[in-house]
């Protein structure tokens, strides 16, 4: 039997222009931060964004945003509440905080209720802070919802970017579209990250440098902006976002 | 029905003294840095030792060994190979290098095969890189394996210590012993983590500090025991490891 709730979802996301997944290989090399950060810079140029953490490895945004005590309201599905300007929806507002983890089945439906429930209404952009890595809830997300654009998020660790590769790998024989590649948390000069990723035929983004504040930022969106991910993030949102959006 | 292989887990690890699962919340915290150098430290120490890499999501010891062109050999079951004194087994042998992941029960499926059919012979320890999270593959492993110790590796960020909070409150759920809570890249003096580790009643072990000679150590175990996770290592395994074996 199909589960009715798929036929929901992209009547759901009619509305949204564009949907952005923010992702990668491995955890830890600050997907949340970047996602978040995004998710900001275009509501700070005026667009309107939905930032959706689907992170049920280990949501962040809630923590990066101060977002804790806020909570979606019930009403024909859920209405995501605005935290910083933003329509905000997390897997732990469906979860909770909770120790237990999912076991894979519950994880998917978690993801197909939570498509499915959430009223994004009309949006310009729609961020998506994906789990890391190529498992099951990365797959499941891409059959839901079409239209995905990935950017990807390494460090300049070799450990970093080897997954990287087999994520680009799996994209790509999906046909999703990538965006590019952007290195987080950058301390040297080197530039193996820059020809790796003109290797595997795709656009690199730029470095982000190592920055103390961003610790310090969390909980502060604004602060955030004004980190070393703040600056760049900003470029890249003038450059190539906003950009493509008028060139589509 | 049973799966028969289940029952031949635990032959196949009736002679290994101790298994160290070294595990995180959150990936990219230097899981797979921490769990390599203690296996090579612990057979410095003249341990007869195996590492066993699980972590089906970014498995990265045989890059961090160099240990990309040996091979396991078949026999009676799969004998794993010695690589810089250890021996050494990883998931990537049995699913390979592919950008194809697996889905939920194939994940379990190889995991039992894996434990089914590696011949550990004696050791004195065991030494496991976990998956990240508190997934199904974990669970799978502590149900399959019982016995094992955890080392839980977070690093300074908030973020990474709140994922680690809710790992902490799972094993205590399935009542798996935590041998300690070490942190990782450590950059300033905080002492957040420590008191943080003391409230949830466990044992500090102490830091790393950030050291940008680890990248340089990847492939050479020699060098990696000269960075400051190798030092701390030593030090971990002199004091507490080697220590408690004897006390036990």
């Amino acid at each position: 039997m199909v589960d009715p709730r798929i036929s929901v979802i992209s009547e759901r996301l009619s509305r949204i222009s564009r949907i952005m997944a923010v992702s990668s290989g491995k955890g830890g090399v600050g997907k949340s931060m970047v996602a978040t950060t995004l998710a900001l810079t275009l509501a700070n140029n005026g667009c309107k964004v939905g930032l959706f953490d689907l992170d049920f490895t280990s949501p962040s945004t809630h923590i990066i945003l101060n977002a804790e005590k806020v909570q979606p309201k019930e009403e024909k599905g859920i209405i995501p509440p605005t935290v910083h300007g933003l329509k905000y929806m997390s897997i732990i507002y469906f979860v909770g905080d909770k120790p237990a983890p999912l076991r894979g089945s519950d994880t998917s439906n978690a993801l197909i209720e939570l498509l499915a429930i959430t009223q994004w209404g009309e949006l310009d952009f729609l961020v998506l802070d994906m789990p890391p890595g190529i498992g099951d809830a990365v797959l499941d997300i891409v059959r839901l919802i079409h239209r995905i654009e990935f950017l990807i998020v390494t460090t300049p660790s070799l450990l970093a970017f080897q997954t990287v590769k087999k994520q680009v790998s799996l994209l790509s024989e999906l046909k999703m579209p990538i965006v590019g590649i952007i290195e987080n948390m950058k301390m040297d000069k080197a530039n193996d990250v820059k020809l790796e990723t003109e290797k595997l035929g795709l656009k690199y983004l730029g470095v982000i440098s190592f920055d103390t504040q961003v610790e310090a930022a969390i909980g502060n969106g604004a602060k955030l902006l004004n980190t070393a991910i703040g600056k760049k993030i900003k470029q890249l949102v003038d450059k190539e976002i906003i950009t493509s959006k008028r060139a589509g």
